[in-house]
């Protein structure tokens, strides 16, 4: 069951934490693209908020806690913290454009300020910039530097399949989960290993924090798809059936078209009109509803969460870090946030 | 002086040890984003080319002579040739989706045929490759992984710089030269710089070899401008003054506009209408080669070619290899290429 929860202190301790370095590594990036990054990461432009990392730092709280984990100062691990920060920054910078999305965490898209180029420019360099931290990072071999490669190559892939869905009707509940491990799963199991790695975490250990991560990041992704048509305009920052227009194959939509039965034909029908006319996504709404699919969505969510947090209650896991995943898993995939 | 040359030989040589490691490295790619390299490469689609790299391979041509030049064999700088060309077809990728450019290489650009989410996921992945490449090369550190990020943000950095000159009207010569620095001096100086130090060479080899690829890819770039305005369509594969439609700040134009004579002022009327009709298209051009830009660019590319020269003309550099630098350089600045 999922529940709303507050913010976790471990989250405004990374805000703490990571706030210089993440402002230093920056000034690192070529002087064109600084505006760009600032922008995004809303310290500069409309309702910015200095002080703050951009978002809300879950992935780099991984780093830091899986750090802990492994016995180490989350000190290590700082750079692996910038590193997953930087390329999760890329991936929106990027997606934005590629989706057009004009709005961001309730501010205007950095491609809409900036242009579509330095937008991308900014994201390349960032994801650049990620890999050489952890390059120079890695004493004993370049472990976490290839484990950040594999998750952006994952992204990729998981990104090249969400696009491929626009234009398919035959799209399965599993084909979803394949997707949802790469495009939003594959960060967070990076943001453990290296993390963990950077601390010189054994396998036991990273094996259970990496399977936490993957659950994780499917919860994760399906409630993000309930809030992409169910979340409030005022939280989420985009228009009510967003998701809807654009068929995107959310697994609210595809767990309802699973049924292949009368409501299923009548809803893909509707969703290939790709229409925004708020009649049209009332009614796909309540048949996606009436299909099963917010319920399959939900019990998806709260599964994962389950078996994210299973994961972690192993010996290998201290208790402390455990509790505190445990917090920020609740938190992560609480349908308010 | 510029002259036309064949093909040196070590293109061929390039073209033959390099296939295969491409061929490997780019199944080695999420699998989604594999359709979209091997079109741009030309593998596969209209005109496929197969059995060659993919362009003329002069980056990768620059990474084993570096090599060579160290005493080291070919071999040991494969990784890094590989690494060098997906940085390069990754900067092709997304600078296609950026201009808006239709074709490359006489085929279709690759977003034309794969949409631009994939031709930008595809650049990303092989900017990610390349990185990862090379970082698990560095057995001493991670050097060349180091050097190849700073060539990609000098890259981001260059094209920042050129795509903000499309809206000044004071650009000189020496902004001019600093965006081609980035643009596109940043990636030979990289690739003679891994080739030598995935070889083991020492410093004074690196710099020489260094300073030959910075003013060889200043030179470039001048010949570049030069063929934008004056090439043959049917060479260049970019139609008829293409560069001055977008007020591109290419070397011809800035020199032109830097006399502040009359012509100036007229040719700027005439480039900020931004046409493309034929008749404006002669006059800019006529404006340009009148008021000396096109001498002055041609006299550039003769001056860097001559200090990449001088470069090599020294002991640290074998013989035989500068030989062959030297003809990569003449046949990389011909202006039939």
């Amino acid at each position: 069951m999922i529940v709303s929860t507050a913010a976790p202190d471990t989250l405004a301790r990374t805000e703490e934490l990571l706030l210089q370095p993440l402002a230093d590594a920056v000034s690192a990036l070529p002087r064109a693209v600084q505006p760009v990054v600032a922008h995004h990461l809303g310290w500069t432009g409309p309702n910015a908020r200095v002080g703050e990392t951009g978002g809300k730092a879950v992935r780099a709280t991984l780093v830091l806690l899986s750090a802990e984990a492994a016995g180490g100062p989350v000190d290590v691990a700082i750079c692996g913290a910038v590193a997953i920060e930087f390329v999760h920054n890329f991936s929106l910078l990027h997606d934005d454009v590629m989706d057009g999305d004009t709005e961001r965490r309730h501010r205007p898209a950095a491609w809409t300020v900036f242009g579509e180029p330095l937008a991308l420019l900014a994201g390349t360099s960032l994801v650049a910039r990620a890999q050489a931290l952890l390059a120079s990072a890695d004493a004993n071999g370049p472990t976490a530097a290839a484990c950040l490669e594999v998750a952006v190559q994952q992204l990729v892939a998981g990104q090249a399949l969400d696009l491929s869905f626009e234009r398919r009707d035959d799209v399965t509940v599993t084909d979803w989960a394949m997707m949802a491990e790469g495009k939003t799963a594959a960060l967070l199991r990076a943001s453990t290993t290296i993390g963990a790695m950077l601390a010189g975490a054994r396998p036991p250990l990273v094996d259970a924090l990496s399977t936490y991560a993957r659950h994780l990041g499917i919860a994760y992704q399906a409630v993000d798809d309930l809030l992409g048509i169910w979340g409030s305009p005022a939280l989420t920052g985009k228009p009510v059936g967003r998701d809807l227009w654009q068929f995107k194959k959310t697994l609210p939509v595809v767990a309802a078209l699973a049924t292949g039965n009368e409501a299923a034909r009548h809803l893909t029908a509707l969703l290939n009109e790709q229409t925004s006319e708020e009649s049209d996504v009332a009614r796909m709404t309540a048949l996606i509803e009436a299909n099963g699919g917010r319920d399959a969505t939900e019990a998806e969510a709260a599964r994962r969460v389950d078996r994210a947090l299973a994961a972690i209650d192993v010996p290998d896991v201290p208790a402390a870090v455990a509790a505190d995943l445990t917090a920020l898993a609740l938190f992560a995939t609480a349908r308010d946030r």
